[in-house]
C-alpha cells in the first residue's frame, strides 16, 4: 500500500472481546472487532482519522442522513493465509468506488493515503479478528455518513467518514432460488444505481420480502424500463452460461460495477472461456432453460464471493437448473479464493499485503 | 384529533432555550424546540412513546438506517392563530403517507394513537415556539430510522420512530428557476419515488448541485425512461397554467402523493378553476412558453406551501415567464394559509386543533 505521512490518531482498547466470539458459528456482520476509524469532515477539510474502540456514537437526531440518506459505503476483506500473513483484494478498487459513489450523492471524496494509512493500521491492531480457514475472513465496511444538524432538503457541510470491521465465515452456504423482476425496481436510468449509495439497499428490503414469502431467497433485478433484459441482484452481479459462453450485462449508470465481477470476466478470459458483455435478455435466457442450454447462474460479490443459483421464478413459472459437471461457478470461486488466500500466483498483482 | 389510552412519557426540559433564538433570522431546519419525541420498536413492538428534551442520542456505527438507508420521512406545519390556538393541517394525510412509506421500505407502521397523542403532547409542551404571523409556523418533522446493529443487507429488526420540531419562517421568499430533467431523474417505475424514503432526497443533491451552477434553483424531474413528461420537483409537487387551464400530473409510483397538491386541486374545483390531472409533456409546456399560453408554472409542498416559478432551462434554452395579473399561485396560497391561520371558513375540515 501507499506510503503516507498521515497517521491516525489511536486510541486502543483496554481489553479486547475477542474471547468472548465463537468464530465458527458467526452471524454476518453481528460481531465487531475491538476498533473503529472515524474521520470527520469539517469547514471543508478532513480532519485526523481517528482510531477508537468500536462502540456507539453519539448524533442528532436533525443529522441529515437519517432524513436524506446522503450516505455511501464500499465492503471489502481482508484474508489471512497460512503464514499469518494478512491480505486485500484490489483494495484500490474500493476505494477508487466510494469516491465514485460519493461524488453522484454530493459527498467530499476522501483522500487517497488517509484511507490506506487508517486501514493498514486498522487491521493491524485488530489482525487477530482474521482467522485463517477456507471462507473465513474479516469483512471491512467503510462508510460516509452526512453528519450535519438541520431538515433541509440540500448537501450536509458535514461528514463522518468510518470504517468497521466484522470476522465474518462464508456467507452464503447453499445455493439460492431467485426470482427475476417484473413489477419492483432498483434503480432508474440517470438515477444512483451504479453508487454503493445507502438508499438503494433499503429500497430492496420490501420486494425481497414478498419474494421470500413465494420461498424465493433473492430477486434478480432488471432494468426499469422494460423488465426485459436483467442486470444484476441485490448485492451481487450475475452471469449466465448459455452452452459454454458465460454472459454478464454490461455496467451502466443502474449497476454497480463490481469487483468480483471483473475479476471474474479477466479470469475467464485468461482460461479461454468465452465471455459476452452484453445485455442479457430474460427472453434468451427463459429459452435456454427451457431447451436446456442454459447451465448455470451464478452471483457475485464480496461477501459471498460465488453462489450458485439453483432455480428461478419467471412469469409464475419456477425453472430448475441443472448441476452441470465442473461448474464455472466453482472453478472461479476456487480460483479466487485461491489468489485472496495467496496460495497461488497472483499474476494480475490483485493482491496487497495489509500492513 | 382521535382520542387515545396511550400517554407519552415525559421529561421535561429544566431550561426552555427560547430565549437564545432569533425568530425574525431562521435558517429553516436549523433550530429545533425544546422537546422531542421517540418510540422504539423491539421484539415485534412498538414501546411507550418518550417525550424529552431534543438533544444528541446514542447509536452503533452498525446500525442499519447508515449503511442501507432504511429510512422514511414526513413533513408537517402547526400554525398559530390570532388567538394563541395552534392548528395543524391535514394531519391524517401525513400519518396515513408515513405509513405507507414505512410499508415501502419494510418498515412496520405505527400506531395512529401512538402518533396523535405524543404530536398533541409535544406540541402542548412546546407551543410557544409555534409563533404567530404570515408565513411563521413550527415545522414537525416525524421520521423512522432502522437501528437494528449489523451490516447483512437486510431490513432491521429495530426501529426508531421519531418526531422533531423547528420554527420556521416563510421557505421560499423569491420566484425560483428551475430545469427540465434531461440526464438524472429522481425515481424509477417500481421504485420507491412515491414514498419519503431518505434516500430519494440524498440521491437528488448533485444533479441539483449541478443545476445551481448554472444559475438555477430547482430540477423539475420527468419520468426516467424518456424524460419526455414533467413530474415534480425535489419537494414540490408542480402545476401548469396554460390559458385558464391548471395542469399536473397524476400521481404514480414514481410521485409523491402531496397534500398541498390535493388541496390546491380542490381549492380550484371549489373556484372553477378547470384543472387537468394528466401526463404533462415537456412538448406541450415548451411549446405553450413559446406562443404565450403558458402563464404560471407553480411549486406546491408544505415547506414552501406555493413558490412562483419565474423561467425554467429545457435544451439549454431559459423561457422566462410572464408576470400575469391575479396569479393562481397567489391565490391558491393565500387561500390555503387563510385556512391554514383559521381565519377563514373552513368548509372541508381539513384543519385540526392540535392540543
Ligand atoms: C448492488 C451490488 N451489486 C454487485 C455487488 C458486487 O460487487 P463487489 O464484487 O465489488 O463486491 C455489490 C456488492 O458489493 C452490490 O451491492
Ligand atoms: C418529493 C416531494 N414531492 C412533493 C412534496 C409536497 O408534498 P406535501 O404537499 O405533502 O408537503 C414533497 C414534500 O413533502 C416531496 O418531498
Amino acid at each position: 500500500m501507499n506510503n503516507t505521512d498521515i497517521q491516525p490518531d489511536i486510541t486502543e482498547i483496554k481489553n479486547s472481546r475477542i474471547d468472548q466470539v465463537d468464530f465458527s458459528n458467526l452471524q454476518f456482520g453481528k460481531v465487531n472487532a475491538d476498533h473503529m476509524m472515524y474521520c470527520d469532515y469539517i469547514d471543508g477539510e478532513w480532519q485526523t482519522p481517528k482510531i477508537v474502540p468500536y462502540g456507539p456514537m453519539e448524533i442528532e437526531p436533525s443529522a441529515k442522513v437519517f432524513h436524506y440518506g446522503q450516505a455511501v459505503f464500499e465492503g471489502m476483506k481482508a484474508f489471512k493465509d497460512e503464514n499469518d500473513q494478512v491480505w486485500l483484494f484490489r483494495p484500490e478498487q474500493n476505494f477508487e468506488r466510494i469516491n465514485k459513489s460519493s461524488k453522484r450523492l454530493a459527498i467530499p471524496e476522501f483522500p487517497e493515503d488517509y484511507f490506506f494509512a487508517s486501514l493498514k493500521k486498522l487491521l493491524e491492531l485488530d489482525k487477530d479478528w482474521v482467522k485463517k480457514g477456507e471462507g473465513n475472513s474479516l469483512y471491512i465496511r467503510p462508510f460516509v455518513i452526512a453528519t450535519e444538524n438541520g431538515v433541509s432538503a440540500s448537501e450536509s457541510d458535514r461528514y463522518r467518514f468510518m470504517i468497521i470491521t466484522c470476522p465474518a465465515q462464508a456467507y452464503y452456504n447453499k445455493p439460492i432460488k431467485v426470482i427475476f423482476a417484473q413489477e419492483y425496481s432498483r434503480a432508474a436510468d440517470g438515477g444512483v444505481g451504479y453508487a454503493k449509495a445507502a438508499g438503494n439497499y433499503g429500497a430492496q428490503f420490501y420486494p425481497t420480502k414478498l419474494a421470500k414469502a413465494k420461498g424465493l431467497d433473492q430477486i434478480i433485478w432488471t432494468d426499469a424500463s422494460s423488465h426485459e433484459y436483467l442486470e444484476e441482484a441485490g448485492t451481487m452481479n450475475i452471469f449466465f452460461r448459455v452452452g459454454d459462453k458465460l454472459l454478464t450485462a454490461p455496467t451502466n449508470d443502474r449497476i454497480l460495477d463490481g469487483v468480483t465481477r471483473k475479476s471474474i470476466i479477466q479470469l475467464a478470459k485468461d482460461n479461454d472461456i468465452e465471455v459476452v458483455v452484453e445485455k442479457v435478455s430474460v427472453k434468451e435466457i427463459v429459452n435456454a432453460a427451457k431447451s436446456g442450454e442454459l447451465k448455470e447462474i451464478f452471483g457475485a460479490g464480496t461477501a459471498a464471493t460465488v453462489v450458485r443459483v439453483e432455480g428461478f421464478e419467471y412469469d409464475d413459472v419456477y425453472h430448475d437448473l441443472p448441476i452441470v459437471d465442473e461448474p464455472y461457478g466453482t472453478f472461479f470461486k476456487k480460483s479466487l479464493q485461491d489468489i485472496q488466500y495467496n496460495r497461488v500466483e497472483d499474476p494480475h498483482g490483485w493482491t496487497v499485503k495489509a500492513f
